[in-house]
């Protein structure tokens, strides 16, 4: 298997046939979960979670004890060798002795791209400061594929801060490979999407754009509506936030133009820009896409790890 | 089994016929561990501390090690999405997804109860506020049936803070459903049980209480002696506290007028309520209790995963 | 098998042979783990962390595993009973039955030895402030003994902070035990090994010392050089610092001089004492150490719990 002790760090490590060979795995471990459930027997998983994230350091733990492996590692660098000024290289060298396949989270961009050349097992970015965050974006794309049954001349509209929303960039970045894709970016004029990113998109790729400050407009027309989370703080006074902020939940009522089909997703937590009642809409798959999360990890570390010949 | 899929929030959960499957099956577990060895092979338990209590968290991640399962979770809130101003209805529905059985401790009372609305798969309460701690319960309940036979015409007394210990309230009102039972409430008056919940218990079932604040007078007719720490804290003046903090030490001297057979039991932490001279006594059996309660939460989360066809 | 069921608390409580047979075992399973792969099935490790040591914790935690036990505990003091006024003693009496084996870190000395006093299990020293680190050295010897084939007729230097270096002292106090052994002891005078230790080792054993302040002189003569970080709050003055730190940085240049097969050992984490450039060479072998550490926590625990018969 040609993903076998590879790092990933970027979704661009990735082509898109690897991408739809983990996704493939992944779908079939979730239809058939007991299949699997000695797959990784012996190795270890060692989480080096230099942040707190308990949902993506949960989800890689979950994912691997439900194939027989099992975790070690530290949640907070606090209680870490980092304090008595080792650097992440030299971390990394002791590590990849304790465990077979490692998932780092750290606050500096870039460290996980370091670890993984000093290491001798897979590296998984668990997210790198506002950088990257690559199974985010695989656990978006399964949760598409799933629901969609293929990733392909979709309308993606993506809602909220456009402009510090690392899983968004990732997400986007990653759609805009896609065929046939085209993408509305709804946000306040104070967080649009970085202008590099916005021009790095259309030049690249055979992709449409259209920016808005309004939710409703496009509704009728989206495929997938991808929330994000607005903060307070990003605004720069408090009269502009309190004259956006209702505009960027979504509830039911605004719900009512929107497709039958259309899904709603969000990378979680949520704080309250998607109302409860939207949680009992068929559309509301958030809770499913952190699901699927799991079995899109368990087939990303089942590959890395070599562990199944082919999907 | 009935139980199986089932919560356990509150003691009065359960029936006292449910509390005896359990207790029988904890202690069948007891006496022969190597035959569950295997019994939770594949089950994820979650621990979702939101305070810390490295004892209770480290009892059930025993407890399912021993059955063959893993354990995943966290053990402080600050490492956790709660900074981020997610409800726990919403940290649920995905801890749900990444284990088959969830204990959650919060400082918030109600917090299982509402957690448990929301989760797909079983959820514990392991401590919430001053309110509930059902395996505390359970634990003292097979402690008694272990050297006591069966749980029936006890004279228990219980020590020491009665106004604010959880334990005690959640102990002394499951006891107060088995059949012919008196109690003994020994506490400085700052401490007494409160009211509401003395007089709950003597409208709504056929006991005897005798409320006193001397330790010594009915040492001789008890049958179990339920330890509990005082803090300094709790009383309304220094010189309150040192005129009492001696009389409810216990210690060899004081056990001289026990019956040979009475049991010696505290919850722990045990500060100095307890000397240590009482450690040798072949009444003490608090650190027996600790090591009981292990088996009582495998017999507990075996019949809730409903792993076990019968006990 | 003789050390099943004993503590290990001082690397003086094992025999030279004990250390053989546990050198030799970690060996054995180095060169062919999947044999050892289920060893400890059904064991559970306890690690007790009264201060956080992520390096220490994670060898044996992956030592366990890696044998196919679990492990349980806590790698941080302030989220234990610790702080409800819990004795070690008391902690110790309910730990034990929630693991088979403990592992124990903690600031203050003696700690550990007054845990295995109260323990049914065996209890490993995990560091005790400045005091013990039995592990350590145990990882010491293997890592000689693997790559200079017998623990005899060395000439093995230490340099960098011998008066305050735990791990210095445990190793240099075991090494003086063996045969034929000579020391070059490297430091600034502010920071030579204590008086009362030196006496020791040339009082009790038929051994050599020499003491000097330059890295470079004895060089050539070297089969061991043990590297040790230097504090610079460990200074009474900047200047002294600053004359002297670059003396005791070991880097390729001053490595010319010495011998082929001379192996450069750290006990990790690395400052800035060793530079990068002897990373890749040859004589470097601290990352391997830290590996065959791994090794010899799995040999100690194995012949601690019982589980092989015989090496």
């Amino acid at each position: 298997m040609e993903l076998q002790g590879r790092h990933l760090i970027d979704p661009n490590d990735l082509t898109l046939e690897e991408i739809q060979t983990i996704i493939d795995l992944g779908l079939k471990i979730y239809n058939n979960p007991t299949n699997y459930a000695e797959l990784c027997k012996g190795k270890i998983l060692g989480t080096l979670f230099y942040e707190p994230s308990t949902r993506t350091r949960l989800s890689f733990e979950s994912a691997m004890l439900r194939m027989g492996g099992s975790i070690l590692g530290f949640s907070d660098a606090s209680t870490s060798s980092v304090k008595k000024g080792e650097t992440v290289a030299d971390t990394i060298r002791v590590m990849d002795d304790y465990a077979d396949i490692l998932v780092m989270r750290h606050p500096r961009e870039g460290a996980p791209k370091l670890a993984s050349q000093f290491s001798t097992v897979p590296i998984i970015n668990g997210g790198d400061g506002g950088h990257q965050h690559p199974t985010q974006t695989l656990t978006d794309l399964i949760t598409i594929q799933y629901y969609k049954n293929e990733i392909n001349n979709l309308k993606v509209a993506f809602c909220g801060d456009l402009l510090f929303g690392r899983t968004v960039h990732s997400l986007l970045k990653t759609l805009s490979r896609y065929p046939n894709m085209s993408f509305i970016l709804i946000s306040p004029p104070e967080l649009k999407i970085p202008y590099h990113l916005r021009d790095e998109i259309l030049q690249n790729h055979n992709v449409e754009i259209i920016e808005t400050h309004c939710l409703e407009t496009y509704m009728p027309e989206i495929d997938i509506l991808y929330m994000t989370r607005i903060q307070k703080e990003r605004f720069f006074n408090e009269e502009d936030y309190v004259k956006l902020k209702d505009s960027y939940i979504l509830n039911r009522e605004k719900l009512q133009s929107a497709k039958e089909d259309m899904l709603v997703l969000h990378p979680l937590p949520r704080v309250n820009e998607i109302s409860y009642d939207v949680d009992q809409d068929p559309r509301g798959k958030y809770f499913d896409q952190a699901k699927l999360g799991v079995y899109v990890r368990m087939a990303l570390m089942a590959l890395l790890l070599g562990v199944v010949e082919s999907c």
